[in-house]
């Protein structure tokens, strides 16, 4: 069975080292987070997903979800106590206001948890997770009422909540949507339709699910300016709060996946299911992007999850295995062979993977930190830069860690040889797990446009010099610091990379926007590598401030790591993000 | 169902315009390869991989192998026709000698159906694949009576073949193999062991099984120096041919994997099972090594061929997918929306798959040519030659084009965004099958090592400077020609690079060989890289010279695009292998 130990040391040193919450104590919650109780909450959550999630992670692949004759559908068995310790611990409510039951903690910590949660079992995690993206839209959007009837149950997480926006036709192109509401002059509406790949859509871990659907009004107009958004409980909820009869929404069948066999990904069929209107009519779409944006930073820890724990069980493989001698001379001379962490090879993959993880944890955790300042934060200056920063990593930390996560993930599997690719061993099911990353809350390619196309030039690019900004104080602050330069150097170049091909964009982009599009990706990548090479740098500064200190020294030598070994990709995805887009469209269609 | 059609007029380019396969005719079996010849071959393979057995792959992978109590292992259904439409055809037999009932046919139309045979079923074409490796063997080390009693049948495909390496404890390192050969006094021997992971180690598609088995004869030295071969038949073979008692040998159980589900990959118990050595005692790895160069070459191809059946289901459903509009404005005015292939980010997704694709298929067919010359050739010079390159490419074509195989599935199943994810449309498939592709015939970081290690210094660095010479001269020959000077130039500068990372191997290895074995992988992959490029500037020339037939402009446009946008990745290897060693491995083992 796989192994799995929540990196308690790790997120420690970037929560108290590096991103210091305690000098943001200004911040309501945030004087309640302490380093003591931040430090029960880390240990509480490793052991809940130790212990609790882990092992239930490849018998829940194996077993899956099960449709049932009356539409019902059972999760595997394992799942049901997992998840009750969870609501139990009173997870879901970590971050949530306190008049909705919830702690009202940094979301940061929140983050910490779903990674944790996420490595330890994705399917499972899934649950919840989308449970808080519809507590965090319902919050915005909703009505009092509807606040008041949903979000309690939510916070609790007795109720699971689900996004509904997916259709045969369309994923992308959410102008295209079909499901129709109808007035029933009540107030509420009739909703009739075909919702597809809805993950969680229906399963028997919770008592309630609140479907969040878009769908169009009768008379809408046509296109994405025509789209509302509904709330339709799947059990009516009364007055008091009872749980009344069933609605008109059920699950016609469930997808055969590559993956995430545990969560229940259904097709979901609304014939004439009760609902009501979510904030205004017509701009259900901007309503869905509250809880869209928070489950693709979500999607990116899930990434890092996965990533995370598919290494850890490299490692274990890699110390394990006896194969081969080292290229200098035995290192278990009294064994049949060395263990196959002694090969440059094997030691590379297991670098990069760690490199990759740590720096992305780092980023996620700066992200997530953004995002409370700018939901709690009194000035608004300060509000209005968390934002910047916000919606500027969002698209990258989705797209990039989900990317990397996978190809990690992958990297990890290979240290097992044959091992790895036989379902025991569980590095084919993270493998599997991961793949689904790279493509739902916005394929990949999505994600890209949405930086090169919309995020940088937002506000006259105030978010994207911002950032440059930041990273360039950075390297001219430490540039001169002997112990730092061999890491600065690097990073300045890789910088002055990303610049390079921001400006290239500039000049290439408006007036043959294919050019953006050729290189969208691989500009996504690029500003990945710089971000994270940004982490590195800072997290180096922090471990010299401690020198000495436990692992400290690692972390210089996983900083220049990834300088060496990570940043010099930066060169070629200048180069082909400045081949343009001629070549690329110079076929025409039928030419493939 | 997944398409699938069968790249006739690309093999026909390669194999009549790029290698000239009409200057070979001095060759035994290559006169009888009339372009006409040829090209009723390709039509023949064409058609029964693409109805045949394209059919069979999807229910293949569903329905999968069931080991019955009996210990026999049923395929599925859909497979016997299949393979005995195989058989039928004569295809084993394509480019076997004509006294064990072959045609004699050049090798290199036996790589043109493994290709296609892989691209249609993957899990199906192992059974006859591993068969040809075995009868290469064989035919190199067994004796002629064993040849006698075995090949026939083997090349007609009523008996099938094996190759038994691996056990639960040593894959990579086979020194440690614990499989005993004990002497019956008869001139057999009584094999006692297991083996793991034994492709098509029992099944129901042929009459017989003939295991080849690495063991050790009892009172051998250690090591690797201990090792001999064996041929163990499932069922004795009398002496008139007919089949005789059961052997000793059988399936414990079959794996469960992460794909190719159509193959068995049996757990193969020996149990006394009767067995004849093959070649010299404890010599056997060399005897074994016929069949792994055999193999690995079939594995690169395999790599190729999942990424081009992948890449044709990517282009049909980029074709027919709408959603959202070109960023120059609609091209499908009257529909929903465009196509998605009208996408900058699809088309380059696309033309990156096609572009590696396409000069892989060059350069397995390139060396596969160089194995014919190897073999058939009356001049000891021109088989030295043929010899150097083929030892230097195959770990590059086994190495590379499965790692870039893979990466490619993933790249045209992301274009189907969610409908990638599930298994009816076969994406998923063409990923888990590919995955084994980078792990089997020895895990791709030791064919990097084998490449780096050992085919480089071999004879002097006597192939290496002979394929450097080669591509060289290209460039100095062609590098004044107007139109392939956008495509020489970037390949004088990738070969540049090759020669640097060369160099920096001979000034840095020799002393500390973890230099070698941390840069090995990326080079590797720089290797690849060039030797993909050079193909492209040999098709583009022989493009040229054909200017105005058809598809030929398109193999300017995707030389060019290649050179934009994947010869850039050479400066990123280079830049990682110069790193060097000392960081990949200053991290004690106890720090991960």
């Amino acid at each position: 069975m796989p192994v799995y130990k929540a990196p308690v040391a790790e997120t420690s040193f970037l929560l108290n080292d590096v991103l210091k919450l305690d000098t943001y104590a200004d911040l309501p919650g945030f004087a309640e987070a302490t380093p003591d109780t931040v430090a029960a909450i880390l240990e509480e959550a490793a052991k809940l997903t130790e212990t609790s999630w882990a092992p239930t992670n490849l018998v829940g692949d194996k077993e899956g979800c099960v449709r049932n004759p009356d539409g019902s559908v059972t999760t595997p068995a394992a799942f049901k106590d997992a998840y009750r310790a969870y609501v139990e611990g009173g997870w879901l409510g970590l971050s949530a206001p306190e008049e909705l039951g919830g702690q009202n903690l940094p979301s940061t910590l929140n983050t910490v948890m779903q990674e944790f949660a996420s490595s330890a079992n994705l399917a499972l995690a899934m649950y919840p997770g989308l449970t808080q993206g519809a507590i965090a839209a319902l919050m915005v959007h909703g009505s009092p009422e509807q606040k008041a009837t949903y979000l309690p149950k939510m916070v609790e997480g007795v109720w699971s909540g689900t996004m509904n926006l997916t259709e045969p036709h369309c994923g992308t192109d959410l102008g295209m949507i079909k499901t129709k509401a109808v007035p029933n002059g009540d107030g509420s509406y009739a909703l009739s339709g075909t919702k597809i790949f809805i993950s969680s859509g229906e399963h028997d871990l919770t008592e309630n699910i609140v479907h969040l659907v878009l769908a169009r009004i009768e008379g809408a107009p046509a296109g994405t300016k025509g789209i509302s958004l509904f709330v339709v409980p799947k059990f009516l909820v009364g007055e008091d709060g009872s749980l009344g009869a069933r609605n008109g929404v059920s699950c016609g069948s469930l997808e055969h996946k590559m993956g995430i066999h545990g969560n229940a990904t259904c097709v979901m069929n609304y014939d004439g299911a009760t609902g009501w209107l979510v904030g205004e009519e017509n701009r259900g779409l901007a309503a869905m992007f509250v809880m869209m944006n928070e489950a693709r930073l979500a999607v990116g820890v899930q990434g890092l999850a996965v990533a995370e724990v598919a290494y850890q069980n490299a490692v274990f493989y890699a110390k394990d295995r006896l194969q081969g001698r080292s290229l200098t001379g035995p290192k278990n001379p009294d064994g049949p062979a060395d263990p196959i962490i002694v090969h440059p090879d094997v030691r590379r993959t297991l670098m990069t993977i760690r490199a990759i993880n740590e720096a992305a944890r780092a980023l996620i955790l700066k992200t997530a930190l953004q995002s409370d300042i700018a939901h709690r934060s009194p000035d608004p200056a300060a509000r209005q830069k968390a934002l910047d920063f916000l919606g500027l990593m969002t698209p990258v930390v989705k797209g990039v860690f989900t990317d990397l996560g996978f190809d990690n993930a992958v990297k990890a599997q290979q240290m097992f040889g044959g091992h790895g690719y036989v379902e025991e061993w569980g590095m084919s099911q993270f493998v599997r797990d991961a793949r689904i990353t790279m493509i739902y809350e916005g394929a990949n390619g999505i994600q890209a446009m949405d930086l090169v196309g919309r995020k940088l030039a937002k506000d006259g690019g105030r978010a994207v010099m911002a950032f440059f900004g930041e990273v360039e104080a950075f390297c001219k602050e430490n540039g001169g610091d002997a112990a730092l330069q061999p890491i600065v150097g690097p990073l300045a170049e890789g910088l002055g990379r990303l610049q390079q091909a921001t400006m290239w964009f500039m000049n290439n982009a408006m007036t043959k926007p294919d050019n953006a599009g050729a290189g969208a990706t691989d500009y996504m990548h690029l500003f990945g590598l710089v971000a994270m090479g940004h982490m590195w740098a800072v997290m180096a500064k922090a471990a010299l401030a401690k020198e000495g200190a436990p692992g400290m020294a690692e972390k210089l030598v996983l900083a220049r790591f990834y300088m060496e070994r990570l940043m010099p990709e930066t060169a070629a995805q200048l180069a082909r993000i400045s081949a343009g887009a001629e070549t690329t469209m110079a076929l025409p269609a039928e030419a493939f």
